[in-house]
């Protein structure tokens, strides 16, 4: 197993999304050290392929950045890495590098991908760079995406939208506001039809997702004494994979249609697809089989989408717990790596 | 009466809040030409005082800046002067130099003033500037504010206070909204509330005042993917002169009390007091004999408040619609401008 050195040694790497030279560098040669594996770096991101003739190829892969912080301060507290980056996935990482490195023969072809850019805007990830530059380094049957998910299979992902939603009035003097009409009283009524959502759930392949619809943003105004023309605001919606893009959209007109009026606007500013559990694949049920854990829905977006729209079968599975990620609070344990460690290792030889 | 041209002239001068200098030597100069005038400038404020020994002395005020706009474009079209600052309030300060400078006898004592920077703030205002620096100079029985009121004395004032609204709740991952409390949620029913307003009418000495109360911004969120935790409005309150600005704002902090939680924030940002239409003044009274038509309410905020303060009772007249302030089409009428002389006249000899 992967020690809690080797995954301090990798929080106390700069890593901040865009910043990933010196620790793309690392694992690469790292990697480069198993003469079973084929290394190749494409920018910031490191695929590393064993060469052998078996007919399954598994995919694993992690992100190599972190979102922005003090990762400085990062130390092992008892029996955990404390820091930022260390569930969120420098812990995973570690693990894939021991097994990646470690001289056992394997049942199955593996794809290691260590990848950069993921905390970012979804345009600029590491993994839509491989796939548009080197299609064939991702290709496989199954993947696993090693983000944090206590040591559970967590199934798929939900969808994520952000729509702008604009709302007119018209200008007048606030001593004489029944000359004019307020757009913020109107997005009012908006804000109410959201805070009054209440979450759809839904079971695919045998998982229950839950939705979720949220304000992120509020703007609007003139000035002091001026009924405002024109107030906006930025929803985000978290949609399970029994919609399309589309179809969430769709739903989210329908569902703000009594607030809004001919003249306001609904824009989709950004969209990720939902990713359905493909429960149905043997590797990913003898993955679950291994943890030990009854499958669950995967909250929150991530790139088992991306591998999906690949046609690739995949899953997340890694090492920490995933509401300690981003937080000030963030860890991994020891105990979190040893238990990644035997049922990753099992999985693929 | 004073024609279209020297409306025209005064349009035409450069006079933005903060930039009076010229305009102010302009009306300076040509009050000075008047041997019964004791002429004062302070700062970018003249005025110019009768100097008989009448027991009554009538206060006669306007502003001389614009808010900013392009008055270049000023003109004469048929029987009006088109242009920024027509009604507001060029044409009353024609009318008004023309009565000062006119070889007359009164029956009162006249203290014309003119002064610099109504149309900003209420703290940088040249009649506040007079009233600390020369008091003596604004001393009188009774003020009239030569606002355009389309010809009809329009009493009072109501009195107008800004609050900010800060809203709380705790950020949560938009994936996860249930462990945090979004406060833009929270925010939409203080929007809701605000929209749902009724405006309360009450009569003071005889004279109607509807109160008003209107959002005029709104602003929150942290990003795309945050929950977020903090969300703020400003809310302009007008309020009818029964009341004082502390009355307003306990009946606001009440009206808004069902949508607050004990952490949430409501500060007063700016406030200016209302004034009461001092309809018992035998001089007011007579000017709405004088004007043939029947008083009404000032809607908005105007200085009589501050003459209020003084203790002078105070009353809004003056040439133009009311309505056409600040207003694209902005305008007044040769007609107007004749009918403000005649009753001012009147009023003052």
């Amino acid at each position: 197993m992967s020690g809690l050195d080797d995954t301090l040694a990798l929080v106390l790497m700069e890593s901040v999304s865009g910043h990933e030279d010196a620790i793309a560098e690392y694992v690469a040669t790292r990697l480069r050290a198993n003469p079973r594996l084929e290394v190749e770096r494409i920018g910031d991101n490191v695929v590393a392929r064993t060469t052998g003739l078996h007919k399954t190829r598994l995919v694993v892969a992690g992100h190599l950045d972190t979102v922005p912080g003090d990762a400085g301060t990062a130390r092992v507290e008892g029996d955990a890495v404390v820091g930022l980056g260390a569930c969120d996935m420098k812990g995973s990482l570690s693990v894939m590098l021991e097994l990646a490195t470690r001289d056992v023969a394997h049942s199955n072809e593996v794809t290691w991908v260590f990848y950069a850019r993921e905390e970012i805007a979804r345009a600029q990830s590491g993994l839509r760079e491989l796939l548009e530059l080197r299609p064939d380094l991702l290709a496989g049957d199954v993947a696993l995406l090693a983000e944090p998910t206590g040591g559970t299979v967590e199934a798929g992902c939900q969808g994520s939208l952000r729509v702008s939603v604009t709302v007119r009035g018209s200008r007048a003097h606030t001593a004489r506001p029944y000359m004019g009409r307020n757009a913020i009283h109107r997005l009012g009524a908006v804000l109410a039809r959201i805070a009054a959502y209440t979450p759809r759930t839904t079971v695919v392949d045998g998982v229950t997702f839950t939705e979720q619809l949220q304000v992120v943003s509020v703007d609007g105004g003139v000035s002091g004494n001026v009924v405002p023309d024109v107030a906006h605001c930025v929803v985000n919606h978290r949609f399970a994979p029994d919609r399309t893009v589309g179809d969430a959209v769709d739903w989210l007109r329908g569902y703000l249609e009594t607030t809004l009026d001919e003249t306001d606007v609904v824009d989709l500013d950004d969209w990720a697809p939902a990713a359905a559990p493909a429960m149905d694949n043997e590797h990913l049920r003898s993955l679950v089989g291994l943890s030990g854990r009854t499958v669950r829905a995967k909250v929150g977006w991530t790139d088992v989408a991306t591998f999906q729209e690949m046609g690739i079968p995949a899953t997340n599975f890694g090492a920490g717990n995933p509401l300690l990620a981003h937080h000030p609070n963030e860890r991994v344990t020891a105990d979190e790596l040893a238990e990644f460690s035997r049922v990753l290792g099992a999985w693929i030889s």
